[in-house]
């Protein structure tokens, strides 16, 4: 259990060049020996897994519906909630950094339910906040996917340093 | 079942003047008959019910704990969980409109899961969200408590006669 | 929230004893004062929600799906979950008593969530249980409505007694 | 994905005898290839686990709480879901296969919701359900932790092949 769970999250739908971000985040995240959790679908979800696939890392599905045949080709860990949206919650809590690409409300509410637990976001091309007219700064940017993924697992390091 | 349902959602700690507001909502509803859902516990959520019960509305509260007398006193109908935040995609799926008022994360959260099911949202002092650098204007301001009241059941007769 | 909370749990699909038990249940628990929980769909939870309209009572239907037309038409008050069968934990752990009427896998997945959680259930017409051939005496049996109803609000009233 | 995954249920506290068994339906499953999913705590879920990482398994606890670090030293990838025994319905869902050892109402509610979703129950001194005094066959039994993994195993391969 000492290993490094990641979370990549994202829409089901993306961009060619999201699809490429989040790929490559895949690629690092294996190479560097974390395990990728996501939500096991299309678009950002499966190119992240693919990513990991490809250089020999563990994926896990969370699926919001009733068939494990729904998850994505590259998942090999499919978790079955049918809880629909509230299995974002499992997504974001079983992992120690989550790294968001792009995305609509769903990776919104990802990011908010991460935010609740203390759990740290990077974000590439993604949400911005502000409370109030006042700019809330917890989305650490990241400007690659090398970035995206240094700070991710700096920030699991030190979590666990802390300990 | 042609009543209204309206979520109330905000932070469970909230400064004085978001009180006023929410409790100022909850009168509202209440008076144009509306049911009031949040998610049971303090703060707006025990301000909204506060409001509603004294014009006789019904409140309920969807907890996320496991037991109901972690309701505040002014909930009359406490909906047990015991699903820790996963319950807030009950409060906003049970509704017709949500108003938020203030927050944190967790009404974040509240919010996208709304406005990912397509649940008008109206706001008072509360979050707004950019992506990629561009303003998404799906949370609908409100500057009174009259003016979110109107607006929110506006948006479910709206919704009702296009079912 | 001196309201006494009831379930009612049972097939979506039912004999037409069963729907009569169903439905005086339903009556005798709204005559009585009790608040009615079921799962919100057909059957007995259909059946029980007629009887306690009938009486003027207040039913409540915990929906697993995604949408509040699928209630039955007796359910004044629709909570829309999206869990699936996730939503049977919420049925039971919202009452202080649990009717069971026949009913197949789903409803003895209630019963054992109520029993998990030391909230008494009465049975009429329903699973029985043993443990290693010794049988389990936990479910209480009823012979009729009357009597099931009047077990189930003596012990959510000694419950509240001993809180 | 095609990799068979199997559920081993039981109660957190249990006899020797029971924690034996376990250990060796893990060890077995491991051995013959399958991944372990479970509940992720102690009793039988530790014993599983135990068995199933000295043969160098794959094992999956499905946490109820908030916390990794409650899960037994055993488990590989734990999934945090806070969703306290509404995570049960998880459990059965991401596998094809449930073997059940002993157990209180926790691993009833387990075996229920398999069975409403036509998960095969394999039971080893288990649970054993009557429904208006009709026994019901559905949980298959078996004599020893090997005639478990072969007849779960077996009820796995056939149901990929009708696919």
């Amino acid at each position: 259990m000492d290993k490094k769970f990641v979370a990549v999250i994202g829409g089901s739908q993306c961009t060619k060049e999201e699809t490429r971000l989040a790929e490559e985040v895949g690629r690092q995240l294996a190479r560097r020996g974390a395990i990728l959790v996501c939500g096991g679908l299309g678009g950002i979800m499966k190119a992240a897994c693919k990513g990991a696939s490809s250089e020999g890392g563990t994926t896990i599905g969370i699926l919001p519906g009733d068939n494990r045949q729904a998850a994505n080709p590259y998942v090999q860990i499919p978790i079955v909630t049918s809880l629909g949206e509230a299995r974002n919650v499992i997504v974001v809590k079983s992992v120690q950094a989550v790294i968001a690409i792009g995305g609509s409300y769903g990776t919104l509410s990802e990011i908010s339910h991460a935010l609740k637990n203390g759990i740290p976001v990077i974000g590439l091309n993604t949400w911005s906040l502000s409370r109030n007219n006042l700019k809330d700064k917890s989305i650490i940017p990241a400007k690659s996917p090398t970035e995206a993924v240094d700070k991710a697992l700096d920030l699991v390091t030190s979590q666990k340093s802390g300990e």
